[in-house]
């Protein structure tokens, strides 16, 4: 109906005050940009949200996405700040091959068993021309002696590689990451969360001593939960994994679990201690101080482009994205309104003065007059892509030194004077960075429950949320529940309370209580 | 010998003078990270280098390569440069699948008949356990309903995604970058100048007019250049491909051809014009202004890894690599000379002071005063690593306030006062940075020669280097040079004498000469 009276009011030029104007305008753009509310489907407006505000795309190719320009300046945000903390904490990047020889993939025993089965296989290395002439064929005579698997992971051809690098105590430690794709071949997909391609990072140490080793693995765990926490304001409990869901070949993994807005628990990042598993497999030892020869200690840790979910899942609402400031590709837009050429060309003076003095603060800015669509619609724009800060400046405001200022976390507006603009613009970019964050920290504390009884547990499951329970530390009993309530064990909180109980399902002593919820 | 005599002088402490212990420490170290000397084999030099240097090695999977922290530090600064430079002209990351389906290789007949045969070819998307209990096979009944190729190059599959990204001239231009890593199985690989797999960047752009894709394509060749010759201090010649060497599906290719000091002719970046080509494969049309359908014009264009291969091969010399200080890792060293830890410690605290004031100026510095190595060692091992500038304090600098600085370009070293050292340093790494440049500069154009017979171009072909000669401008002359000379078109040049003359091999006319090299 909004849009019927609105096409008519533009087709004839109806005069309509320029207030009224730009509300149809947006009104318009917001029915065509509308995303399908949480509350009728969260998994479905999950979908709208990243095809609509431009994220992503599915592929030609089954399970593969196309990451478009505004979500991947978003992940090359991330990348940047996460890449600067892995070199503060003395990490060197380097790259592996893509492909691993099959056979590596069955040297540790537990990784082969727990992990590498579905996987894209490299067979051929020729096609030819169909003899039929239409198009290509694989060429039978190009058979590879030994399938190559592209990399789930790289543990195999890294240590494979690193038994050339380690000989002495002097050669350790070694503290390679590399931003890479990889490849495991899911069957159900969803952008950002589940991809058979997905990029991410992975990184790979070796250390002459345990304890070294296991501290490198914390202290990686602790560098993503400050970024998680920091960058994206996702707040995340740290944890060990149980046996079940530990990484392959690991013999601890440390976790951060971060909680959606449909009270679904998303695993965001991983960090393992190896022992000496991947050393063993691979035959890397060094001459310890005293001229022993021992095996190598290993870590690795990794994030990946499933962060861009979690960043998604936990700030966004109706309206689109709402971007943390610090991951923002653009922090502030800023908009005209304007009755004729004469009045725009003054704005757009004006606007270049206070970009200068925002940009002077390290602000990103992106100033949008350009005629081909409509203030209303633009505003639609800018709040399904989740610009933290949009700033309006009309007619009025050029008389009165005011601006208009549109907060995307909140939706409020205020009009404040021009004068030291860029300070509080700067400002409220923090203040909006802690508020998302407080946001889903409070969202997160009000939906986590203790439980004592097996049948509150199920009770409870069943509103979504985190669940601090006691578990007797079993596979079976933690099999049992998942059977049961489809609930999985996310981690052993390494903070908070570890006073001992006893399992909500078995009776027997519980050490300390564990996080249960459902999950990605 | 000296081997001999110094590891006696250390075994036994004998006293020698300072000076005299670090000439022989300098010279065991060299012998130990000795490179085959060019003059004996400037194919066994490069690898050497190549390995000596940390900066690749080749890994357990054929033709693929292990890119090592040092080697990778400097492939970021190339891509954090480029990057910078594409976003300056307007451009966008993004991601798109790794996998190409096999029929979209066929959808451009000129694309697929010259380019992509020789690839890595995936057919099946699981393993399972070996029945006979050893590893793992390919699951036979996970065989993909079509074959997927790892991505040679990207064209198909971006121009199969922009099919739905584009409808209208409102749409255009799309100006997309990615970098990535593709797979092209060539059969004699060489590490950095012809790997299995290797790293880039594609950039791939679509335009509403053919005028402005060419301005596209002649605009990033410009690019290239700039890069090339003001970051990697490499001097290239910019010109036009024959038909021959075209990159397979465009209109015209643009290149920049680099000289190496083996004579031979590196092609370093090439930027294609591909016309309607790959819109009308793809069919992706868009409504002009007049609201006519039209094909979108293309260009893209690449440079990857192999630049590593230009910039080790045009600077490098007998003693290790010589680096740009604009894409050097570490521009600056500093290395002390101690007779006791009270020395170092003073040494320590002034060298703290210079650091930090070359830090101000942006220079990177390391200060290795580690005491597991001799400074003669620590000399070699910069040498062969190609640090710009290394500066070296001994107790005497401590007295005279001096500082020993040395040239990694020249070899030469001087002593001078430490005031003001920062500001000397700085322009110091400038003048190495310009200089490097002159002196490839002058190399080239002093084996670069003009022409007119046939007789003379098969003896000057013999003596390596550039030719400028006249052409008839038919694949079959060049074909036919290539047989009897090895030598190939590198390009016809767009700067410098466009005088008309006559072939030299079959006397009809020529429109201006062009550039003949045997090459990488």
């Amino acid at each position: 109906m909004l849009i019927v009276f609105c096409i008519f009011a533009e087709l004839k030029d109806v005069s309509l005050a320029d207030d009224i104007k730009n509300k149809l305008n947006y009104y318009m753009a917001k029915e065509l940009k509308e995303l399908t509310p949480r509350s009728v489907s969260y998994s479905q407006w999950y979908n709208d949200l990243v095809t609509k505000a431009e994220l992503a795309e599915n592929s030609a190719v089954r399970g593969c996405m196309v990451i478009k320009p505004y979500g991947y300046a978003i992940w090359e945000k991330m990348q940047r700040n996460l890449d600067d903390m892995f070199k503060e904490t003395g990490h060197v990047n380097a790259y592996f091959p893509l492909f691993i020889p099959k056979s590596f993939l069955s040297k540790e025993a537990d990784h082969v068993e727990g992990f590498a089965k579905e996987c894209a296989v490299v067979t051929h290395y020729r096609l030819k021309n169909n003899p039929d002439g239409t198009g290509v064929v694989v060429d039978p005579e190009a058979k590879l002696e030994e399938e190559l698997i592209v990399r789930p992971t790289s543990e195999t051809i890294i240590w494979n590689t690193y038994k050339g690098w380690i000989q002495s105590w002097r050669d350790l430690p070694i503290l390679c990451n590399q931003w890479a794709n990889v490849v495991r071949w899911e069957m159900r997909t969803r952008m950002f969360l589940r991809t058979a391609e997905f990029l991410w990072q992975e990184g790979h140490t070796a250390h002459a001593t345990q304890e070294e080793a296991i501290e490198e693995s914390i202290k990686m765990i602790n560098v993503y939960s400050d970024f998680a926490e920091n960058f994206m304001a996702v707040p995340v409990v740290k944890g060990v994994k149980s046996a079940n869901e530990r990484f392959a070949g690991a013999v601890e993994t440390y976790t951060i679990e971060a909680m959606m807005q449909d009270g679904k628990a998303l695993q965001s990042g991983t960090s393992h201690f190896l022992g000496q598993n991947f050393a063993k497999a691979f035959d890397v030892t060094f001459m310890n101080k005293e001229g022993r020869p021992e095996f190598v200690w290993a870590t690795s840790w990794g994030v990946s482009t499933r962060l861009m979910g979690a960043l998604i899942m936990t700030h966004s609402d109706d309206n689109g994205l709402v971007l943390p400031p610090k991951l923002a590709p653009i922090q502030v837009v800023i908009i005209p309104i304007h009755r004729n050429d004469e009045q725009l060309s003054q704005i757009n003076a004006r606007v270049a003065e206070i970009t200068a003095e925002l940009k002077k603060y390290g602000i990103s800015v992106k100033y949008d007059n350009g005629d081909n669509k409509k203030p209303g619609w633009k505003f639609a724009e800018y709040e399904l892509k989740g610009v933290p800060v949009r700033l309006v400046m009309g007619g009025r405001d050029l008389e009165n030194n005011t601006i208009e200022v549109f907060r995307r976390d909140t939706l409020t507006k205020e009009t404040i004077s021009q004068d030291g603009i860029a300070e509080y613009v700067k400002e409220l970019l923090d203040k909006i960075q802690e508020n998302i964050f407080k946001k889903a920290y409070d969202m997160r504390e009000s939906t986590t429950k203790t439980v004592d009884t097996w049948e509150e547990f199920k009770e409870k499951i069943e509103e979504g949320g985190f669940i601090l329970a006691h578990w007797d530390g079993t596979p079976e009993t933690e099999e049992y529940i998942k059977d049961q309530t489809k609930a999985t064990i996310r981690c052993i909180p390494l903070d908070g309370d570890k006073t001992p109980g006893v399992c909500m399902v078995t009776g027997k002593p519980s050490a300390q209580r564990v996080l249960f919820a459902r999950a990605y």
